[in-house]
């Protein structure tokens, strides 16, 4: 399955700039926030700059992969629509930024689906197909509502479009940012946020860090062993995160990111009670597993005395439950 | 007991102006969200324009009239420090504004105020007394803290520097909204914010309105009778508002605010849900009752088809209790 029929760019910075050229006057130049209080409880005193894809459009980074994805496609391929397979937030950005430009979406989703996530994708106006919730079921239902509306797959991670669009972020932290960074961390979990960030760092100076919940860390220990594994067990509150790391989105990493810190849920709950509490923002499990990462005594060790930026992923969660730490 | 000695400002617009000059580089340009969603909620789909101030330092607008309220002090009384009785934002906002000027600061609080609130007051240097949980217990109290200190006593929102301070925010929202409004409301409690904003709208054409809790709805009623009311039952979630409207507040509020509208506890706690989840900023029940107002029968029925500015007050709620909608 295409993901798209233009020839997609080089894995490169300029390739993130260009994409941002692309898509900037569709999205949220999101905003930087700071937290004295947060910036002076951590042992090295680092500036956090917190860079809130929370408050993307559909509430999550993945707004701007999904934009670009479809920036690339021709004219006969909008006409035709787009599908995607996701119970997240990918199927949700996908799907609001299809709405946007008047290009039909079609979303495959597990019939296990949370009710919230369900309305979300249905109000952008996509049309759902719900499957069992394995991935063959995914996969077979996937391709059955290709053959049938002749639409394009976008995929949520592991394709160079995403991957560029996802660097975007860092491109507007660091030309927004007050001061240079010494380093900037992005949670990992398919691996297009990452990937795209160690891409638009490259040449920066800019040290790049990933952040993996502990019950799914099959990057961190594709990256030990030298070779990306293809199963997650993924038993995590973090539920963006439960993906393996993509095909294309592994080697980037291996190449540009210097290391990506496993953090455990209760450390993800008391970064994501923290950013509540302070920067007074809805972040998810996932948009606090970065910042738990940077609070982490393997973190601090690193010896990293200047500015870190930290990119929130997003901040769909289902408020009807309790919180985490209740 | 004089809350401060420089005589202060006639309260006009121009004085809004002043203030803000005076405290500009001491506080957080706030930021300005909207969401199409919640617009297009509306029966009269108005644009809203929500003025963050649950980002201002110390999660809420009151940090704006303390740090006017220092700003007028003498040196003399500077190095004496300041003292309050409060137990809630303006305490904080007091407290962190004298922290970061080097002033000593004295809370007095009653001694069933939860332990967030305790801590956030202490976590800024000031000084707490508490007391019994009772009007006659804190005037004493707070009597016999100005006699052994000296300290300036700094009113929570009935004076006239904590006033034109609280006006600063719609100044800032009239400069950056990128269209004219036709319309701000804030919520009243003791009525710092609501008269301030009516001050910094006076001649600018835009309409003020306010917004109440139906169990703490002593302006709304004191408007219909003529005359400010003492007293308050003070039953209702939005506990920022639980206070009477104070004697320099009412007349300015009776003069320049078209309405008070008033919403139950559950029309408050829909609108916080929907910001919580639309918005992704943590509101405070206090700080989602203007919001609540709009969606009002009561306000949609005004026929307001402009854009309309709504200052969401604070973001200071106990995350450790279940969230109001569950």
């Amino acid at each position: 399955m295409a993901s798209s029929s233009i020839s997609p760019l080089p894995l490169t910075r300029p390739s993130v700039q260009a994409a941002y050229e692309a898509i900037k006057s569709r999205i949220h130049r999101t905003p930087i926030f700071t937290s004295s209080s947060l910036s002076a409880s951590l042992p090295g005193r680092n500036t956090l700059y917190f860079k809130a894809e929370n408050l993307q459009k559909g509430g999550a980074f993945k707004f701007r992969g999904a934009s670009y994805s479809l920036e690339c496609l021709k004219e006969d391929e909008l006409a035709r629509g787009v599908c995607t397979h996701s119970s997240g937030n990918h199927a949700g950005a996908l799907a609001l930024a299809a709405q946007e430009r008047g290009v039909k979406c079609y979303v495959v989703m597990p019939n296990n689906s949370s009710q919230p996530k369900i309305a979300a994708v249905r109000s952008y106006g996509a049309e759902i197909t719900f499957c069992e919730p394995n991935a063959r079921a995914r996969a077979d239902t996937l391709a059955a509502v290709q053959s049938r509306t002749g639409a394009t797959f976008v995929p949520p991670y592991d394709a160079a479009n995403t991957i560029l669009g996802q660097g975007t972020a860092l491109l507007e932290l660091l030309e927004r940012a007050p001061e240079p960074l010494a380093a900037v961390i992005t949670p990992v979990g398919g691996g297009g946020l990452l990937a795209g960030t160690a891409l638009a760092a490259d040449g920066t100076g800019v040290r790049v860090f990933g952040a993996e919940p502990a019950g799914a860390d099959d990057c961190a220990q594709g990256l030990s062993e030298g070779r990306r594994r293809e199963d997650v067990q993924a038993n995590t509150i973090a539920d963006g995160l439960r993906t393996p790391v993509g095909v294309l989105n592994f080697p980037i990493i291996q190449d540009k990111v210097e290391r990506v810190i496993v953090v455990s849920d209760e450390e993800i709950t008391e970064a994501m009670r923290l950013m509540w509490e302070r920067l007074k923002l809805v972040v998810e499990p996932s948009g606090a597993t970065a910042f738990a990462a940077v609070r982490s005594a393997a973190f601090q060790e690193l010896g990293i005395t200047g500015p870190v930026g930290i990119i929130i992923s997003g901040g769909n969660l289902d408020l009807s439950k309790p919180l985490p730490w209740c």
